[in-house]
């Protein structure tokens, strides 16, 4: 089910265009989300404040929203950042972090789902079933539902959103509603190492900067981190090492390693 | 004096139960402290919404407040949060990180210690004593006196609040205002990584959240600060490499080693 | 045109002295800029809360504004803190990130240089054009001008301004509008590191705390942040290990060896 060469053109083109990817997240994994970015070859920025998103949209060619560190000023330039996204016509990646923990998440949640008409949207299987309304008991920020029984959850949110639905775990499951990509690669270090799922959305972010195919990008993205996550967990000694190895085998990976590494069904 | 068993036990409940912590921390520190509570096998989660923080309390099994990067806001959800946590039940964990720098933070520090009545607070000796409100020259967030100095200070700061009262420094001293405890573990290389204090606080949370002996927890937790941090600067080359050896330490120690090598008088 | 001992007088001061440097600045990096102050041997710390910046800046020997993540609050504060600063008459270092890429980021840029009166200016070529009012293709933040294109753009701005201005690049470029120095150290591998210009700016903030000289303050921290990357890149596999062993590096360097490896002309 590999599309070997797809896997290569669209890593290449993230590193040939290294495309502007405007993120507003959380302050936890700022850092390492622009060093992730960096190292595939994209070009980060973070922005969020009001008199500006717009205005930065502008000049990106993907938005990355990450409500781990949510508070009403940064929501508020989330919505203006994503209407302005819509309107220009690059696509929105969310990463609703912790939906499902709060009263409070699951509202903004929603909201951004609603007015920023996300492309992609990317969460663990907790997160998904939460924002598919299904009942799933989240403990803070961390999964405690399978991929795999988050599925249905996950058809029926991007067939309701038209947005493509990624869930993260030992497996990727990454659906249009309709069909269904399996990203088999990976590390289950890579769940010791705090962030690493909103590195997994920025990714996607810079994929689908090059790639229209929200579907191809995603799941293309996905492939990426899980290649890179286990290139890095051979090397390291726990998930202090790990969070920096995995930064020089995203740096380091040959276009023809990845695509040869890469385990999609 | 070690108690070998406690040890022993209170690190494997950390592991088997992952107790959610919410932190309610500086910017600087926040993903070094969400990736030791991670690697220790705690489930750390950062919130700081006024909208959220009741609620992220009434799932959290203690509540880390770290006033490193205060502002308005953020102090205003820390008191909410904190007397929400007190109402649970669930401890307090109090870092004060920089009182007596500016008399803005010797305010706040106040303040959070009279309303969120912390079960546990831990600072270098400059801290301890501004928060005693003896005098101590401070520099900025670092300390310049010794942790034996400020001793006689810990003590009246315990038995003013009833909190247990940790001292970082060379040999951490741990007090509840009569017994006291000295960790002898550590290593000089671990004042030169930012933010090691404020995940000596974390990792007691922890600990503070499985062990309802807020001394001993308190103790235990430091133990294991020290014991990890004689690990990853035995193979570091410096402050870069030492925070990565120190988070594959805390991962990989196991609760036999930790018992042996901790020192505890 | 190296002054090998001005070089090792500066680091070694900076390591006597320890002075307590004042940041306000980006979310990204305020873990990195912490990291590599404490590395070379300066006391950092972090505070951006109206109420208390005039009170730190009181106590510091040196403050860094930087406008990578810009708000409101956040600008407020600088221009409270500059000016406290500049009634001290300790050194005020500004990094303009991203300045260009925004109608808000040149709002902001230029009020800061007129109200704080910056002893330095440090950023990249299309940051320093953009700054100086010249056309420049800006993306994000990072640079698409060859640093000694933008040197006439850094000469008139210095001349107007009254500032130092760096320009960081493959070369870095320091000019106070007449006399220009060129750091030729560096590595490749520093770009692909997200705030390694942000460090270099703390870093140029230690120098300029213990040398009245910024001329030579900027130049010899510029040169520092060279000679350490070109140590830390000979052993890095990629950005990941680059960000570390930097840090190492920083802290392991005696003041002969920089004074033996800095190239300047």
């Amino acid at each position: 089910m590999t599309d070997k060469n797809q896997l290569k053109t669209d890593l290449n083109l993230v590193r040939e265009k290294s495309p502007l990817i405007h993120n507003i997240t959380n302050y936890v994994v700022m850092n390492n989300t622009a060093n992730a970015l960096l190292a595939v070859g994209a070009s980060p920025v973070m922005a969020h404040a009001m008199d500006e998103v717009a205005d930065m949209v502008n000049i990106a060619s993907a938005l990355v929203l990450n409500m781990g560190t949510l508070s009403e000023k940064w929501v508020d330039a989330m919505l203006v950042a994503g209407k302005a996204a819509t309107i220009k016509g690059i696509p929105v990646i969310f990463d609703p972090v912790g939906v499902g923990a709060t009263p409070y998440r699951n509202e903004v949640a929603a909201r951004i789902v609603e007015i920023c008409k996300p492309t992609i949207i990317r969460g663990n299987g907790s997160e998904i079933m939460a924002l598919a309304n299904e009942k799933a008991s989240t403990k803070g920020v961390d999964s405690t539902a399978s991929s795999s029984s988050a599925l249905d959850a996950a058809k029926r949110l991007a067939t309701e959103t038209g947005a493509v639905v990624v869930i993260s775990g030992e497996d990727d499951f990454i659906t249009d509603g309709t069909t269904v990509h399996i990203v088999k690669n990976g590390s289950k270090l890579m769940s010791k190492v705090t962030g690493m799922g909103c590195t997994a959305t920025a990714i996607v972010g810079a994929f689908a900067a090059v790639n229209e195919n929200a579907l191809v990008a995603a799941t293309n993205g996905m492939a990426l981190m899980g290649v890179a996550g286990e290139i890095a967990s051979a090397k390291a000694d726990g998930p202090g090492t790990m969070q920096l190895y995995f930064l020089d085998a995203l740096f380091n990976l040959t276009n023809e390693t990845f695509a040869e590494q890469a385990i999609i069904e």
